[in-house]
């Protein structure tokens, strides 16, 4: 069997996943590839680094000219993260007519077009399934399984973190920062939270999805982002109530050829597979014009899911089933999709008040929400909370607008302390 | 652009879906495909029948030849289902060099290796993703997506009518005869129910899966099949109480080169995402030694959604991206892998009594599980339904042989009437 020596760059928790797949399912591999792949260098930091797996030194290297240069490296795996490196080596890679892969959502998210542009030219596969959603295969499934449907919306859990905070706090009771803390303790959230928690991963990851699924370049700067540190053990108990169980969703959708992006907390209804999406794990739920309802639920990182999803691109790279044409279709025939602005999106929504006296704060804000075309569906029992009086709202669909103006004289009632906290509600209708 | 021509067999549901989609995304097929799709012939029983979708009269044929022989043709689409005739029309299709497309479990179930075989020799493409459930992507998840894995095991909802009828009882509390009745009204189950109701239909698509899974040929007729006629309300209530939904499940595992294939109603873990799949909806849970859990959740069957997979099959083939020699891969080389008999298969059960009394039962029962190494995790509270006095067991794990001669001896008991049901528990451990 002929052989194809490949490079991985980085040799962290994915590149050492890869490792381990390609070592462990070899003969699996080789059937499917009809190759015998061969890690011939891998790029690291400090090769003197002790290291849980044993790889022979002289296959380790901390210059990346070692590979760019060796002329028998095919295919280069870039597993390094962040931005300007990663970038670089990449570039460098096609322009010697190495095959790519990466996990890199950042580069990916920032780059695409620029870097699909250079693999064209050089006639080089550029393939990045990992970059989203891990081990679930999400790339493949919109630009191969649905080639035939014109999707009209995609809705993910595709942060693991958020997630497993979010079941923390949903199924043991779990305070946000109980739960913060023991994903910190697990290794499912970083000594710095923020790119989880406040949605920033999500909408890396959304804006990929969303490129590719409408055909279309995305900004990720212009998706709306919220993340889930007001969430309250008094929400998810309201959400309950309600039927509802809370979750950091990512939505796109295209209507009349306009994008609405945006990742943020969302109730959804406890009676759909999503709701029942726990701890590290993600789900994509895509609507196809087609092929109607299809989710996709598996593991979002770690390394050998991760892993999984690398060495599935180095298969397909060796099998070639995508032609380099294939890989930009989609980006290099965009069309120019609008983005509408936040304020016009529309969802039905849960509203939380603290307030000073009951029969007021009904009266009031029945009123307010009235003039504002706002109609509410449903409001809790009242619960009284370390001293304060809560209450909240379920609302049909408005605009983001309605819910805003109203929201803005409702906070200005004598009857109102507080409007606690905001939450969309997606009811897959 | 360029054109293509292509015919279609059989306008039946999945006919007319194929026809609308190809219609309704005009403009994405040709953008994702390359070529402008004409569908130069359509092959009907009756040409002067009356239909919904008006095509133009020339289009329409009742004769194979006039497909057959037309060399413009370069794709055959088959929607006939069935066995003979369709079989005999793909074959007559790939050696007059026509691409084939078919949506026929039972054909491939029963003559995959044939037809991947002259296609071979033909050198034509062959694609069946539309065959196993519907609009999932199931075929391509395992053969595409899922390359750097060694699949462990495959669990699936992969029948919609038994779906339906399962979840009727389960949320509406409707007797199994009622819900077949609706199901069959809403069109969802034939007017001869069997296929469905008795498992036939999830063994076909369960063959076809663990034969790509595993890469080995799989008789259907191997395969352990038992459907859900004898599921009672008693039995979902049961299940209720001891936190299990019950669903049709179609298992594959595979453990030291050996296959265990079966086809039965089972309790799974309510809180599970599979125990949330109700209605006609399918759900495909695949666990790999790299990716872990993965889920896939969609349409099993309908017009636009199995259009959806055959549709996405065309644009393969004109994009080319699989090449014949990957089609066969899988079975060409296929390791001869034995099936275990059922006897040795080893789960959890659910055992339900008709008892006399109970203070005997438990007693007699407790002393032969324990002899035969069965041991009891729960026991319900006994309920009296229409005069008899019924009770339920949940077991450990224990194999299939244990069961049975614990049972042998369980029906001769002076304090037991009847053995009721036995179901078997899958937990995903």
């Amino acid at each position: 069997m002929e052989k194809v020596k490949i490079a991985i760059l980085g040799f962290g928790n994915v590149g050492t996943g890869v490792w381990k797949i390609l070592l462990e399912n070899k003969k699996e591999i080789m059937k499917r590839s009809n190759y015998d792949i061969e890690v011939a260098k891998i790029l690291v930091k400090d090769i003197n680094k002790k290291r849980d797996i044993v790889v022979p030194s002289e296959m380790l290297t901390d210059n990346i000219d070692d590979i760019i240069n060796d002329e028998s490296i095919k295919i280069v795996v870039e597993l390094i993260g962040g931005r300007s490196e990663a970038k670089e080596y990449m570039i460098r890679a096609m322009k010697a007519k190495k095959h790519i892969v990466t996990a890199n959502k950042l580069v990916i998210a920032n780059w695409s077009k620029e870097l699909f542009k250079i693999a064209k030219e050089e006639n080089v596969l550029f393939y990045y399934e990992a970059s989203v959603a891990g081990g679930i295969p999400i790339i493949r499934e919109i630009n191969e399984s649905l080639t035939a449907n014109r999707i009209q919306q995609i809705t993910g859990i595709i942060n693991g973190t958020t997630n497993y905070i979010l079941s923390k706090m949903t199924i043991d009771g779990s305070s946000f920062d109980d739960a913060l803390k023991e994903a910190q303790e697990k290794g499912y959230a970083e000594a710095d939270p923020t790119s989880d928690v406040d949605g920033y991963d999500a909408v890396y990851k959304l804006a990929i999805m969303a490129s590719l699924s409408f055909g279309t370049e995305v900004d990720h700067a212009c998706i709306y982002r919220e993340g889930i540190r007001n969430i309250s053990d008094i929400d998810i108990e309201y959400a309950k109530q309600f039927g509802y169980t809370i979750k950091l969703l990512a939505i796109a959708k295209e209507e009349n050829n306009k994008l609405e992006l945006r990742v943020h907390p969302t109730l959804i209804p406890s009676n759909h597979p999503m709701a029942n999406v726990n701890d590290a794990f993600n789900a994509i739920l895509i609507k196809g014009n087609a092929v109607g309802e299809l989710m996709l639920y598996g593991k979002g990182a770690g390394d050998l899911p991760t892993g999984s999803a690398v060495v599935g691109d180095i298969i397909s790279i060796l099998r070639n089933n995508v032609s380099p044409s294939d890989v930009k279709t989609t980006n290099d025939k965009a069309d120019f999709k609008e983005v509408k602005k936040s304020e016009d999106n529309e969802s039905e929504f849960y509203i939380r008040l603290d307030f000073k006296d009951k029969a007021g704060v009904l009266g009031d804000t029945a009123k307010i929400f009235g003039k504002n075309n706002v109609s509410v569906v449903s409001i809790t029992q009242d619960v009284t909370h370390q001293d304060h009086a809560t209450l909240a709202f379920i609302t049909h669909k408005s605009s983001e607008k309605n819910i805003k103006n109203s929201l803005d004289k409702i906070i200005e009632l004598e009857s109102v302390n507080k409007v606690e906290i905001i939450i969309r509600i997606e009811s897959f209708n």
